[in-house]
């Protein structure tokens, strides 16, 4: 197991509903050395495509995207679920069907700060479903923004998101695959090639 | 002028109702070296107090509660705005009326990474009446902690938040205070000592 998986096994816990609480370390209180290292992987894997922003979606991204972009020496830019009074001007916008179906939202972000000349590392604490990541996306095809790829903490991959993401092409990077979880604490990890 | 009091007369713009816009490097978009300098202010600021959080509100306070509590080497919090699957249990809450009047929202801290050992840096990307501050504040006292203080990378002094917590005891630390501003762009800084 690596670092996370390891975190996950020790820290984590399965509750009702699918739900993988990492909220000691990940998405309520962070643990920055974790994070660091989180951001050192995407670094590893990403570090030759000459990325100028990386990108994701508040409030549970920003700091995966922050220790992930301090490596690359580039901006973070966020995509706000509301209008805010902080953002005006044109928007991208795209719509997202949350994963729990619980909820739908729109993501903005301003057009000042992504456009044609850009690639970008799309970030996120999780991915399921991965439809958070395909607004984000959508938001990039506006911009004719280059993606060179989509880098993850943690992936359920029995909800699919992240295969059907490699299927169409992208490069998905996750730091650690949930094969399967159950609510007894067990926690499958699929195996993945070893990088470092 | 220090390096935030130069990048908000670069980059940042006053808008309509007050609002100083520094969606380019604090809030939307983030400058990862700018933030660090942020955090580098606070720690040189607090670094004798035996800080053992970080927390702040989401989202736009986590990039700067990432940076800052790297130096730490503690972990962050964030309160969360509404509540979320990520957490359960118990819970610290206050109820937070929004500085624009515009909107009242409750914030949410786990009882489980707040408790009487701690000894808390509150830290926020903007200050202007203070009612996020004083949430955490109300969560603190909750949770028994000790705060160490507050860091804030821009403060609205003319909105007389900042002042009011000096005024109840408590040491913030602001990198800029921005006394007054107008429409044609004029912003003046309130002199503060160079700790440096």
């Amino acid at each position: 197991m690596n670092f996370l998986e390891e975190r996950i096994v020790s820290d984590g816990a399965v509750s009702l509903g699918n739900v993988l609480k990492v909220d000691s370390f990940l998405n309520h209180q962070i643990d920055v050395s974790l994070l660091l290292q989180v951001g050192k992987v995407f670094y590893d894997h990403f570090k030759g495509k000459n990325i100028t922003r990386v990108i994701t979606v508040e409030s549970s991204g920003i700091a995966v995207a922050c220790f992930t972009a301090q490596l690359f020496q580039v901006p973070v830019v966020y995509a706000v679920k509301e209008m805010s009074k902080n953002l005006d001007g044109l928007l991208y916008k795209s719509h997202v069907y949350s994963s729990g179906g619980d909820r739908n939202y729109d993501i903005s972000l301003s057009r000042r700060y992504l456009d044609v000349s850009d690639t970008v590392l799309i970030v996120d604490d999780f991915l399921a479903s991965g439809v958070a990541v395909r607004g984000l996306l959508d938001i990039c095809s506006q911009a004719g923004a280059k993606v060179a790829g989509i880098g993850v903490a943690i992936e359920k991959g029995f909800q699919g998101g992240g295969d059907a993401l490699r299927h169409d092409g992208y490069d998905v990077k996750s730091v650690a695959i949930v094969d399967s979880m159950s609510s007894d604490g067990t926690i499958v990890f699929r195996e993945q090639p070893d990088e470092a």
